[in-house]
């Protein structure tokens, strides 16, 4: 049996509902996949993750690799046991972490060498050493080193960059073991949709295991990222999953699952949690406003998560003002549950053919809140 | 019925079994109440701090009176509601944190002028401030005002304290209405034994529902503190519950509940939770401990908890490490397992008359951890 097998269900438009098959449990798309850097996702435990309808998480490679180190990870018998997640787990290669580290990195062909930012020491990361990284967590789908250019990066330094990464992902593909899981491309190239292609030929070569889509939502316009996804997708092939590195607002994931994308995952929904804005069915909610100091009502009518069951947005202001522990884990419950129910409907108007009226309702439905920003912020990523 | 009662089930030695009925259900004694400062305990939803076998648990009249205010609470139906708690809840008056505040305050026989800790505003506690601010919380237990001198105060300031300490006792009980909760005196006297045995006196005079011994463990020598109680629980009445207050570890619990009192509150197992040290069946750990970074034994192998259950003390120290907020969850789960199994083991202890095997064998079980202090550390109270 394959590392990863895609299966397609339905489509609607150009979205399409699938399943994905790993070896650790099947994972319905398109899906939405917590972000869980440091063998956690922040303040909950796998079970309330679980129960929220998450089906694959996420772990960063380069994090781990720092705190606690691969040998304690490997001597639990992998990230799973050492976590108690038993589902799919994705790993990064830690390559975007060590590209956002700027002027304390080198690139070279043999792989990038950088300093950590906990104690500065110097690390050296290959495609060989991503792989086998990624092998030692007991990652379920690994992820190709690439390099990942600055939004404004020119088109010489993006092509040569994705030329690199193609030799790069040839490489990590060699240095994959039998115990390796499934091993995915980055399609790099920017904003410039003839380096898109490019990548996109290059990488598929090496048939890999699915495709994501690199360097997007890095700080280009909303516009420029939609267009870039609307005409790569399509050049990937259909019987592997198409992933979105860094995508996770509730606006993005109803417009990019429209384009074909399966895959997503973003600190978004739960780093604006711990920041205390909230999704709900209109847009979004900023708890820590004063006008909901003494409002009994949940922070969503029509939400079913805990917290809005259970609690009003005074007793969650008041948590959330009173730096409590529990504030952080409620409204990361309350984001996640908005995410992850929004993909399961996403699904569900998808097999229903219905893609198209489900996302001009959510359209429909979006209501800044007064006095606030209702975009999504940039630094999405982990 | 009265507004508490108590029924004496068994003893063993000084120790007794009993029960506290109040109106949101029955609390076995000796019982220890986590502390839930701000409308939360911190880090756990209401049914976790249950399902530790907490029946009771404690809310300080000072924090909520600042922060969210009482109006907030009332309009939500009170304290059990608003942070969707539905069993006994005890308050303080809010005396304790205002005598604290040390030379922010004035005492008149009037009542306590402070400027509080958030914004500096001048606030006013009156015995019958206090009694009505627990009962707008929904208080089911509630507490008189009374000064807490400092452990180093002079027999005169000691003694002019709690002849006023009296008088707000029936100024408490008089300023309590119909729908207010029960009342508990609370016997000053610092560490002067005569003075102890006056303020008894004089709070017996006014019938409350239960009495507490309040000024201890502020500072004052561990063999001093054990000695007042042992000399003032035989002088209150044996058909109302003895309340030790500020004093939850694991050492004190067995110590006291040895002396004869039935409950209990601290801050010290959650907030050493939160620092990193964890309560074990011998003792302590300090989980920060770089010799526990690739230990993949549990914290306890004879605890049942969810942390000890499915964590090493690997995860658990990486987790701290990196500062997630997991580890303060999972370290306060463990802790409070580890002070409430115990209460349940004491009283399980006394109903078979085993009080003093089970005190020898816990004693002897004690083993200080290599390079950590094992005594309880002072600023117990919240």
């Amino acid at each position: 049996m394959a590392r990863l097998e895609y299966v397609q269900k339905a489509v609607s438009g150009r979205a399409r509902l699938g399943q994905l098959k790993t070896r650790k449990g099947v994972v319905d798309t398109p899906a939405f996949m917590p972000v869980g850097t440091q063998a956690t996702v922040k303040s909950l435990l796998p079970e309330e993750v679980a129960g929220l309808g998450a089906q694959i998480i996420l772990g960063n490679t380069y994090h781990l690799l720092l705190r606690p180190g691969l040998k304690v990870v490997e001597a639990h018998g992998g990230l799973h046991r050492f976590m108690g997640w038993p589902g799919p787990i994705l790993t990064d290669s830690g390559g975007f972490q060590v590209f956002s580290l700027g002027a304390l990195r080198t690139v070279a062909e043999e792989g990038v060498s950088f300093r950590n930012h906990l104690d500065g020491g110097l690390m050296h990361l290959t495609p060989e050493v991503a792989v086998e990284a990624q092998e030692r967590l007991g990652s379920d789908i690994m992820m190709m080193l690439d390099e990942c250019p600055p939004a404004g990066a020119g088109r010489e330094y993006v092509a040569a960059a994705l030329e690199r990464d193609a030799r790069w992902a040839g490489r990590a593909k060699a240095a994959r073991t039998e115990k390796g899981g499934a091993l995915m491309g980055i399609v790099q190239g920017g904003v410039y949709p003839e380096l898109r292609h490019r990548s996109v030929e290059l990488l598929l070569e090496h048939e890999l295991d699915g495709y994501a889509l690199g360097g997007l939502s890095v700080g280009e316009p909303k516009e420029v990222m939609m267009r870039v996804i609307e005409q790569t997708v399509p050049q990937l092939p259909r019987d592997k999953p198409v992933y979105l590195m860094g995508v996770g607002s509730p606006e993005d994931l109803v417009a990019c699952a429209g384009l074909g994308v399966d895959m997503f995952d973003c600190v978004l929904p739960t780093r604006m949690a711990r920041n205390g804005t909230l999704f709900t069915s209109t847009g979004r909610l900023n708890i820590r406003n004063a006008r909901y100091a003494e409002d009994q009502a949940p922070v969503d009518e029509t939400c079913g998560c805990l917290a809005c069951r259970r609690y009003s947005r005074a007793y969650l202001r008041h948590l959330f003002m009173a730096r409590e522990l529990l504030a952080y884990r409620l409204n990361t419950i309350h984001n996640l549950h908005q995410v992850l129910g929004l993909m399961a409907a996403l699904r569900e108007a998808i097999a229903q053919d219905q893609y198209d009226a489900f996302a001009r309702d959510f359209w429909a439905r979006r209501v800044p809140e007064p006095g606030e920003e209702n975009s999504s912020d940039g630094g999405n990523h982990a």
